[in-house]
């Protein structure tokens, strides 16, 4: 009998603001199993965030809550210098103010993923995850801490006691020790859509991926994240669900 | 016997940002009962807060959420015509980022008392009232919900099933309906310390003030609001504490 | 001989902010002849300010401050209560903020106007449109001051020395005094292209509109404002300008 | 016949913000001769502006801009990963704000020196320098640009044609390369007001400074840096002022 994969599929949502709309949040939450709800600091305001928390009920996901750096203008993508002490306490903040959100809807936020700069800084920095993974820890432990597939975020995360999810990408190229390539490199995209799927279906049901330099590397692949901007985004999420399907793999 | 009176004493801190300080907080502290937390839109920031309900905890006070409108520059202060939904969603959002600060320290939120011109508008505008009502009722239904004594805000609690808590002022002077007289307004001001406690003993002992043209007017006052910021706000504070305890006053 | 017109048609842009994008800036500006850009308040940001104003010049167009209340979460469209001196304070700083860098690019700055709910309460009293024209005024006398047409703006414009522009709308509908329809009343909104570019002929040729009690009401029509967001509003602006070209309208 | 020496001593003001005040910018005015005033992104508001404006007009004092980063909330502290070019535009922006307020007031700016995270950046990073230095530059080419004394922002200062000032601390110590002690390490800050003043006057009469291993280094003292927060700041600004007028040596 064949082994049965499962996997989860997440996308950033949530992250229009006021007047500005970003993203098609609605158009790609049939495609996927969780989605990760900017909390007002990078994007997302108290109105955009109940609005897509009630979507994402809507469509039965998970909700987790997606806490950035206080950087609107820069979209939470620009590094900041921050203490531990700081970032503990903006991310206690932003889960917070969305659990409410969430708990008034009759929903329970399920997981925790940071964003941005935040999230690359973290996945390199161990006090950095730390201070993250505590936040999320001392909220509720029952969280599960979504990060870089083996990057210091999954090791804050298990050091404190959360149930980890490792985050892998499809669009993104792998280094012969696990990590990204940096976007700065060239090949750091995977442009070609097929040959995006066939690198998530060998990371989801082999556990491996094939880095730049043609190793064959170890790799957890429990969630995958999809973008939500712009319409070929929508396409691919919709194409990577329907593989799953074809193949038997579980989403949820 | 002598009838037994209790009121509570509450003052607004947290309202620091970065490294801007106001208010003496902690001064303060041994003489209320109860704080009323800024939570980051008017004033406070995640650091901010997380050291103000420590302190808070440390003097075994009552700690209650402080939420305003979305105007740093001025302090809440500014009447803005934001609508009832954004004001639900902006309270709700608030209030559950305190909360989750408020938790993680092992204490609970216990009222929640909305800020500068979302305070005053919701006092006399019934349908804000409820918005900001409901927002508190839909988080935790036992919350208490401080409002100017009388008003909207008091009436709006009630409606949706919130025990409410009637606020008066010990320095501000009141018109025959028991409305407070309007900044504007020459001897809007208590500015006499003595004259200040007097009417406060009154309200709370005779559940009576004496209005701008010397009627005695009923006022049900079951919290007395005092200002934290300045030397003198901290003597004064101090001296009602002192004149309460003498008279058997029971603050909590 | 058939007397000659001529008009200016004027369009708000740099709206957009950070990763956000808002308007079809671009594509509006073959159809327009001066352009009226956000300056950070209520929306754009140093970096799309200047890229407006690179395309801006590169079109040939006229450019203008487009200062709001500090309210990017509501877009410069929910009213505040700020003060006269507030109002003079944020003008000023946003016209030199703009100036600035259309200097820097060899431009100067032809006009201001105001946006939003800033616009609008200024439209309706004096003392904020004094405010307002008089921070133009002191800045650069001989900037052109585009306001509602027949508003207290323009009085305040021409009281403090300036010269007007009296700004009329394509696709709103008029009361017997010259006012817009309220936007909550049924019928502020012309959708009909034809009904709308008939208006505006009137306008500008007659010097009156229908109003909606179906009388011939005095305006003047100095600059025409086009919206530049969604696909519709690009149209209409070229439909506009080629209107104008046929019947011999010198835009300018 | 004695050599004559002239310094500037500058002080950081303006960086109030809404109802929140920092620092006692009137009480150190009569013991400088230049201030570098917030331009509303690391502190300072428009009406700040205005009124610190008015102040240093009213004593005399040479005006310049302070730009800082877009970070309210860590006073421009945190070092921020923003590129040249955005920091080209938000330093042309400030400066334009600040311009706009002097011109009208009937001043002039004088100078220009960056604030808190983004001078210690540009001190070491040319690119950064050299981003800030041409937006003064494209300004305004009569402007001073002031920077930490030796580092990149004077390097950039005269790259692009700028007349530049060499900035000193009072009461921070040297490394035997010139640059300051790192605030992290033990003794980068002189406590003793003796000390401070004794350093002040050998980098100004005789261009060493003692480093932190005993040597002597040469080092440019053109501008002294005193700060404005605290009581204690404002004696020792005044302790300065007067011995470099018992010394003889020209305040401008």
């Amino acid at each position: 009998m064949a082994k049965a994969f499962t996997v989860d599929l997440n996308c950033d949502m949530g992250e229009s603001y006021g007047a500005y709309t970003i993203g098609n949040d609605e158009a790609v939450m049939p495609f996927v199993s969780s989605v990760n709800i900017a909390c007002g600091f990078h994007g997302g305001d108290p109105s955009v965030m109940k609005r897509t928390v009630e979507l994402a009920l809507k469509y039965g996901l998970k909700i987790g809550a997606h806490p950035g750096l206080p950087d609107l203008q820069g979209f939470g993508r620009r590094e900041m210098k921050v203490s531990d002490e700081e970032v503990y306490d903006m991310v206690l903040y932003q889960i917070g103010a969305l659990a409410s959100i969430v708990q008034v809807q009759g929903g329970k936020l399920h997981h925790v993923k940071p964003h941005g700069a935040l999230y690359n800084m973290a996945a390199k920095d161990s006090k950095l995850a730390v201070a993250i993974a505590q936040a999320v820890k001392d909220f509720d432990k029952a969280l599960v801490f979504y990060g870089l597939s083996g990057s210091e975020l999954i090791v804050a995360g298990k050091s404190v006691g959360l149930t980890t999810a490792n985050e892998v990408f499809a669009d993104r190229t792998y280094q012969a020790d696990g990590s990204l390539t940096p976007r700065s490199k060239p090949n750091a995209l995977i442009t070609n859509e097929e040959e995006a799927i066939e690198q998530v279906m060998k990371m989801v049901t082999q556990g491996l991926v094939t880095s730049q330099d043609n190793r064959h590397v170890s790799i957890s692949a429990d969630t995958i994240c999809l973008h939500g901007d712009g319409e070929h985004a929508v396409r691919f999420a919709e194409k990577i669900f329907e593989k799953f399907k074809l193949e038997g793999i579980a989403i949820k």
